[in-house]
């Protein structure tokens, strides 16, 4: 067993060197670890550089860690160099499970014994990719969101082999390097960001295969709306805090017959009492000792900050986005 | 009739001063409005007045209009005192048909001739609201999000007997007061931005309800993960570019499996040959003459400084959010 401490580990093996996998390096590197990188592509080095190249300006501007350099990259000749003395290694591979299935299983093969392996796939589970390795235990499931370098969150799903101390070690290792992981408990199809993403997403197609709207007006409606509360608080804080003091239960109370209206093609489940004292309870924990003044002052700076930093960048760029 | 031109209107008649109307007086406030209030509980004067005052800091940050002034607001004696004067009135009462059938029918008959009157609602629709009014051509729907000071969009919605001036002249006047209005072309329960809100929402209540998930994990998957490309690209845009250099093409071709995965409880619509080209040509549409990589530059810069803008509200309110 090699396995190093979870904020022991000095270098990051990323193999798969695309939009994701190269991302994922860009951010190690930025947190000052030594990366090495690999893909099966014969030019993977250059388009791996390039990924590291446009995300470095952002990763300065956000602040490197003490001796991060771009220049602690490194291209290996193959996949055993690449994660010889590697601490962590991370898959990202395309997302066809066949792929990801003959790679894990040659990773295991050759990364030293207790090393953890996590894969970025966004929707298979581990149980299913790991059927081929010799030791389970060691794979987990790191879920990124694009970019990764620049999105803090990581969804850690264990597969039914995993190893209770590499979960707990992934989610130490993660947060020592920078990101926000969220660990899951079971293998959901689509993990929980990837649902709601999606939930938003298939509405979207609906309205716009049906002509109710078009693709224009629906990333309006989200950009100008929505979408800027969502960049501060999850669907509970805003609701929460949509209610005014009374909050959830209040939300319950009063919203509860448009939240059974036809307001989208997805039915909300009963709206039974075991629901509203999970989700009161919940947001009260989320509120802690904050009123709500006090939130909704919170909510309204973020507010502000975000819109000023959109159009400085508005300005800056004339309005690319 | 007496209606001004949309640049021209110089005082606006908030009816309905909760959380939501107040705010609104505070957004006319800030562009430099003149602005009656009026509510028919008893204290309204101070509660609109204590909205006026926490709006108001978040306002100045982000730079007030020429002559605009918090002093130019009017607590009014009466519904028709509020309104003698105003080229547009706002209604904001509780959500409630019957309350909203009866407010918009007084409203309608002590507003001027012409004078455009439009409901926060945000759900009826103005055909079901307006049974009462006799001039049922210039109500319209105005919708926005909360708070109302900060989040650009309105969701302008007309009638089946809003005339088409009317409908024309609220963008018109929306669009010189500040806001990004949004216009809708039937009365779709929910409209837009709430029907996309609902389906995140939706498959949140219905993972908490299985225990598949917690309050605090859904909400830090939003914020932590896709919440932050929300902000600034909606959720066609933030697809097209998630798919690199191939864009939204790529994506139905790649990725399409996933969109018919059980990923979520509501279904995708079919993927068909229209509903691609349509996405595929919005797509291209909103990305103009940019090219991927300066997409990509122009979200690194805003997710950066999205970041930048969180960081500093932490810093200085010790996390409230």
């Amino acid at each position: 067993m090699t396995r190093p401490a979870p904020d022991a580990v000095k270098t990051v093996a990323c193999i798969g060197t695309g939009t994701i996998g190269a991302g994922w390096a860009a951010h190690f590197l930025a947190r000052g670890y030594r990366v090495t990188l690999w893909d099966p592509a014969p030019d993977f080095e250059a388009r791996a550089a390039q990924v590291i190249d446009t995300a470095w300006p952002s990763l300065e501007a956000l602040g490197l860690a003490d001796g991060a350099s771009r220049d602690n990259a490194a291209m290996a000749k193959s996949l055993e160099a690449a994660v010889a003395d590697a601490g962590f290694v991370k898959e990202s591979a395309p997302e066809r499970l066949d792929i990801k299935r003959a790679l894990l299983a040659d990773i295991d093969r050759v990364t030293p014994p207790g090393i953890v392996i996590a894969s970025s796939t966004s929707g298979f589970a581990m149980t299913e990719m790991a059927v081929d390795c010799a030791t389970p235990e060691r794979l987990v499931v790191g879920h990124p969101f694009n970019p990764p370098y620049l999105i803090p969150i990581v969804e850690v799903v264990p597969g039914e082999k995993t190893h209770p101390d590499v979960i707990a070690w992934t989610v130490d290792f993660y947060r020592a390097a920078g990101k926000h992981p969220l660990r899951l408990d079971n293998e959901l199809p689509g993990f929980l960001a990837n649902r709601l993403q999606e939930a938003v997403w298939r509405e979207a197609l609906h309205m716009v295969a049906a002509g109710e709207a078009t693709v224009e007006q629906i990333d309006a409606a989200i950009v100008q709306g929505p979408g800027l509360r969502w960049a501060m608080m999850g669907p509970f804080m805003t609701y929460h805090l949509g209610g005014g003091p009374g909050g959830m239960a209040y939300c319950f109370d009063h919203f509860g017959p448009t939240w059974e209206a036809p307001w989208t093609r997805l039915d909300a489940p009963p709206l039974t009492d075991a629901l509203r004292d999970a989700s009161v309870l919940g947001c009260a924990d989320l509120q802690g000792d904050a009123g709500f003044a006090e939130l909704a002052r919170a909510r309204d700076d973020r507010l502000v900050g975000i819109l000023k930093a959109l159009r400085a960048a508005d300005a800056a760029d004339g309005s690319v986005l």
